[in-house]
């Protein structure tokens, strides 16, 4: 089956997908994105997604071109004509199409929209089995770190250090506090059983797998505490992990080569990924 | 005469310059761009550019696929087949095209060519006559402003921040003190004949023009002292400029509506101005 992807009110094929040079995402990376998981088909927990995309546009003064309602036909039509059973649906929106100013264009310039899937294993990662090893770096993006933009350069090379040094993800610091994870919100389990992350702010991203946690562990018996957490006290943690769309909960067992507790994913942190779990594929 | 833009070793025609939505500067800004003058058909301090070019790929890792002097050769061809007389030539080099993931792709991965010519008014340029007006927005920019790069959005917020208040130029502060122009480097003049400007480090881009500017001023009667300086102080000065690629060196009477000296553009500005024209002219 060939690929599909929607661009600006068409399905096109994948190959034929091309934005013009002059679009302010290529330029000026003035555009918003967001990412849905796919589970058994279906978009998991997408209302919240495109809640934030609509508030980042708003944010940046983008027009959002697409009722709810429209994204999330979109989003279903394109994940069945792609025949997606376990992966993301990736949306962008940019400001359009203008000659490069950096100033906004016209008002009545169209934003571009752009949306594909990617097949990817979520319940069965062999990751979430053996628990992720992480690194940390020096946190280098802007101040409104909120909004999901396309500025992702920090991003990229946080991610890029993680390669590197052979492990799945990167944990940025500032100021001596961990902020989040270059595509993840940063979590972390002392000894008294309470979870630590940092509070909402133009410092991280409001994860919403980090809300849909918070909101699974009132139930349980961690006590949840919002605030910044040094490195130190993370490699001291009983147990550390983060979370994101498409990794959902995911155990971290060392931080820049140190072993968190005994080296292999807690209990807490099991017990959060199956919740979400559930959670994921009853919506 | 159509318009033609370079892009992935060929001259196309500019309605057909697309790139694929999977390249990593419409996904994740990661890419670097450069901006030379154009005067008499005339490429302006190009090799500084074409360095500083060289130097940002590096700092991100991104392999520069053209010499120099495939560079200017690219960029003399795209001028004079455009005709341009007095504008710019853009470049924009990203990583590439790859499957979406954050990491760098494959290191054999053929980096994105872009280039386009744009024309503008630079020697006979009014605003040059009357000053520029600006404002102060805060500086929301990440933490390697010394890498030029296409994750300009808090440029563009700082750019519209100034055409909202109908203005051209937005100078950024940060901790009290100008880092620079959205687009331009800041200077003052102060009574007693000091040129002031932020001393480079990654706070702020090294500017071309800035470059060349101290260098004028070295022969004049300025001294010159590089050391961040408050709005406040600017407010206050004898006189003030932004330099950049494409404004050369531009007059500023007003700063969030306090006129600068008398509210025209001062001698020390209007002189290194015409310095640079002659300086552009004759390279």
């Amino acid at each position: 089956m060939s690929r599909t992807v929607y661009l600006d009110g068409r399905f096109v094929p994948f190959a034929e997908a091309r934005v013009p040079i002059m679009d302010r995402g290529f330029l000026f990376a003035d555009g918003i994105y967001e990412v849905s998981a796919v589970l058994e088909g279906r978009l998991v927990d997408n209302a919240a997604h495109l809640a934030r995309l609509d508030r980042s546009l708003s944010e940046i003064g983008i027009r959002n071109p697409l009722s709810s309602e429209e994204w999330t036909r979109l989003q279903t039509e394109l994940v069945a004509s792609n025949g997606v059973r376990e992966g993301l649906v990736y949306m962008q929106v940019t400001r359009g199409v203008a000659e490069r100013d950096f100033a906004f264009p016209a008002a009545d310039t169209p934003p571009t929209v752009v949306m594909f899937t990617q097949e990817k294993a979520i319940r069965a990662n062999p990751l979430a089995e053996s628990g992720a090893r992480i690194v940390t770096v020096e946190d280098l993006r802007w101040k409104r770190r909120d909004i999901k933009s396309v500025a992702l350069l920090a991003q990229v090379l946080a991610k890029q250090a993680a390669a590197s040094a052979g492990v799945a993800e990167a944990w940025m610091v500032e100021d001596g506090a961990v902020t989040e994870g270059s595509s993840s919100t940063a979590f972390i389990v002392t000894g008294d059983n309470r979870l630590v992350t940092r509070p909402l702010s133009t410092a991280i991203l409001p994860g919403i797998t980090r809300q849909a946690v918070l909101r699974l562990c009132a139930e349980g018996d961690l006590r949840i505490e919002e605030r910044p957490f040094a490195v130190e006290e993370a490699v001291a943690a009983a147990e550390a992990f983060y979370t994101s769309a498409s990794a959902f909960v995911m155990p971290v067992v060392a931080i820049d080569g140190y072993l968190i507790g005994d080296g292999r994913p807690g209990p807490h942190t099991r017990r959060l990924r199956e919740l979400y779990m559930g959670m994921a594929l009853e919506s």
